[in-house]
């Protein structure tokens, strides 16, 4: 199986407005609830594409039944979140009727307690020797120490097991110390931990900081991998419209499978494009479309990067 | 006890952003959580007034679970809530820290199956003999009645109950042709169900229209009263600044009061205004500030409205 950690799990809500219009009134005219936070989508993912996803992190609150409810009738996820005192938080993506356009509302979520932590590590160590690869997803929730994710890497480095890291600030560059096998920052993820705006430039200046792989995603331009086997970029053929929403979680799964399967480097990241376009046209939010994907994953050129950074 | 019908209550959710821009993503950095719809505010004010509130309507769901665990810890309010199928509607007010100013987003709440509607006014019957007064308030959910508060002040009023009806559109127009002893509505509403934007003009004729007496809310204009017994204004003595979130549930609160302890008209009005102020005043959306509250309730004149309409 493949283990996701998300540390703050969230109940993903889309409403459904007119026009959000600042300081006025809005009749939500749809709700979508499904659990989300960066590793459950990914781990919903990883189950469309016929692997075993296992989701650990903490839940707690209404929020967290609701969450672990629509978990376990999931097929292909495993429910191994750990209980919290706090209530899992909410996230809510108000989209606009007339322009798609989407605003964002991210609760902070549930203050960690020490022995909620250490219930975590023990067990995220019971989970690991079962784990073909784990991904280490998103931010973390007040109370758990900056750290975290650095800790999480070399555990799964003392098991052998291969370990992704999509994270961003402080808690990245930490866990980018830990030397982990991939990291997958966006643009604006990228610069901030490295100091350069030029992608080819920051890319390898993160593998210096201790990444095996650095995949960054460069939204309309696709992906920019810098790996130990060579330096490779990937795009749609054309421009995708729509929801971007799990766009990046997807290509984390297309990545996560392709490793596992042991596919090379140019597979792992056609994939990894193909769904994440395959998403941004989904009509849900964070879903992807297996029509687009499987006729975009045939057309998919993946170039070397021959440019010196 | 007074009797708080909330057929459309709510989880109401207050964010604080720094500042609400469209298409753009936003942490949250403060969430509050309160069981909410109008009535339910009201029976909080009540039950914080010395008042034994009784509170029925529908629950459902996670966030009715919420609602109803909340309401159990509100000394002198009783939950008489009738348990449906579908889930209790959330209401955000996302506030900004900048400017004070609300945006709001409301879930239309649960579709009601017919069996829930029985179910309810069977509640309802059985709760009127023990009522001296019953507040119908705030919006209907999908799947009940247009005509559901007409059948409400009815059957109040084949029971000998005094009822006070606050809601708008056309389940307003349905309910006064039904006789209420008081309707609360506010310029919008008032104007929608009249056809005149004069106020004086629009009580006379809501009145024609079956309300025994109209209390109409004017925003910083006060409250204007026509009954029975006469015409009155009445507004604090100086503008007031802050939340107006839930004063007009203050209002009621104060009118139902003012109605059960036989007050004549003026100190009614008075009250009802001075504890509307006491909640846009306070720093908690819906709460309101006692010590503002009973400042004003000393201070405010409530003299004869002369002018013919």
């Amino acid at each position: 199986m493949i283990l996701t950690v998300t540390l703050n799990t969230a109940l993903d809500l889309t409403y459904r407005v007119r026009s959000l219009r600042p300081h006025t009134s809005h009749r939500v005219s749809e709700v979508a609830e499904r659990p989300g936070g960066k590793g459950v989508n990914v781990a919903r993912v990883l189950a469309a594409l016929g692997h075993e996803a296992t989701v650990t992190g903490f839940a707690g609150g209404a929020t967290g039944r609701l969450v672990r409810e629509r978990l376990s009738g999931t097929p292909g996820v495993t429910d191994a979140l750990v209980p919290v005192a706090g209530a899992t938080r909410r996230t809510i993506a108000v989209v606009d009727e007339l322009s798609g356009d989407t605003t964002q509302l991210n609760e902070p979520g549930p203050q960690i307690e020490p022995a909620e932590w250490g219930a975590f590590l023990d067990r995220y160590d019971e989970l690991l020797p079962a784990a073909s690869a784990v991904a280490l997803c998103g931010s973390l929730p007040p109370g758990v120490p900056v750290g975290a994710y650095a800790n999480l890497v070399r555990r799964a480095r003392s098991f052998g097991v291969p370990v992704l890291l999509d994270t961003s600030g402080e808690p990245l560059r930490r866990g980018v110390a830990a030397r982990p096998d991939i990291i997958k920052p966006n643009a604006d993820e990228l610069a901030e931990l490295t100091g350069s705006h030029e992608p080819l430039r920051a890319t390898q200046n993160a593998r210096r900081r201790g990444a095996h792989a650095v995949v960054a995603s460069l939204g309309v331009q696709g992906l920019l991998a810098d790996t130990p086997e060579g330096r490779w970029r990937a795009a749609p053929p054309a421009r995708v419209h729509g929801n971007p929403t799990g766009a990046g979680d997807s290509a984390v799964a297309g990545l996560l499978s392709g490793l596992v399967e042991r596919l090379p480097w140019p597979d792992r990241l056609a994939r990894a494009v193909a769904l994440s376009a395959a998403t941004v046209q989904a009509p849900a939010a964070g879903e992807f479309d297996r029509a687009v994907y499987e006729k975009l994953s045939e057309r998919i050129s993946v170039p070397r990067e021959t440019t010196a950074p």
